[in-house]
């Protein structure tokens, strides 16, 4: 974001816990990782999935309240259409060699990018340290995202 | 975001009218306030709701399409399930200090935050002036609105 | 974003597909180039559904996990109700002179803003560049979107 025209620098915040809510962001911070771009990302409310040792492998496509994926409403509230949908989209991703949630947040994590979970998120689901996986850097509060944020991008997802 | 890498001003846009809709924007706005930073909210689409005199006590939680509650779908779909969900989360933010919404954006306005909410959108739905709190300081245009937001953050929530 | 307090620039990336989804960003970008400022949209994910030939028709409101919508949940599941709602939207947006989606993309890739499409989804979904709309001008790499972002403000709807 300097004079010069270049992107130095993006935060990125995750705050959703499905697989449509975490990947763009995920895509986001590897992709920026590619070009050399700094890339730190911040998960809060239901993004915290993300990172959450006994809920990454679990991180699904939401199936109603989604038009996008052109099933009827009735028909996405069926037991079970979720998982089917995200057992898809998950062998679709496999054969593009988009890793999966728990794999790609490692793989991201490794390239240099910054995890960060969001204090105000940790104490709202009661979380705790050690429930997060090894990578996360710190639980930081808004005024220090900002700090970090400070001289590039924030983009919120 | 001049050049010596401090955030002077952020414009977080508050679009969507669920409880997770709205918080994150909320809580944003505040952190900026506490660390001194300049902060406006705008409220566009149904994150009106949010500054609406008769709908901002009943802004509520999403209980379907939301796999991040882990929920069965057809769980979230039951009547009730959306307003004991809100309830709990609601008493959790209250052991945490987090105020409910109307209280909150009270709060947020008195820090010196700009409460803006979005013309198209009020235009959309039907709204008057008088329909909204007090708090807010106009009703103001896309174009008004990036003017506002040059030398800051633009964050859309 | 320079030091000027002016906006130069604004990269809108759009990745739901609901109509809730797809017009904040459609009416920042239409309001970025009414000011003379330089507008790019990035279609991702779902989002894609606004540029592609055979499906931006059928963008649609998302009636179901939407308390914005202030319909109990159950209705909002019920057959046809989404469809209901998205002629309702369409009426009112009718009567203010907001286009529907295909009108309105049409109409802002001619005040020069440009269209983009998200190589990561398109191979997520199996879509050929003949799927999408001419006035698409290339479908690029995340890395190609920072450079085409430099400079500007990102935002995410």
């Amino acid at each position: 974001m300097a004079g010069d025209g270049t992107i130095e620098k993006v935060s990125i915040i995750i705050s959703k816990g499905s697989l449509e809510g975490v990947y763009p962001g995920l895509i986001m911070a590897n992709g920026a990782r590619a070009e050399g771009i700094e890339a730190n990302l911040f998960f809060t409310f239901f993004g915290l999935d993300a990172i959450h040792e006994r809920r990454w492998e679990r991180v699904r496509l939401a199936t109603v309240g989604n038009p996008g994926l052109h099933l009827p409403t009735w028909v996405g509230a069926l037991p079970g259409v979720s998982a089917l949908m995200t057992r898809y989209m998950a062998r679709r991703m496999d054969r593009l060699d988009i890793p999966p949630v728990p794999e790609f947040v490692e793989m991201i994590a490794d390239t240099g990018a910054g995890l960060y979970a969001c204090q105000a998120s940790v104490d709202l689901f009661g979380y705790r340290r050690e429930d997060f996986i090894g990578q996360v850097k710190d639980i930081i509060t808004v005024g220090e995202f900002y700090d970090l944020a400070a001289g590039g991008q924030i983009i919120f997802t």
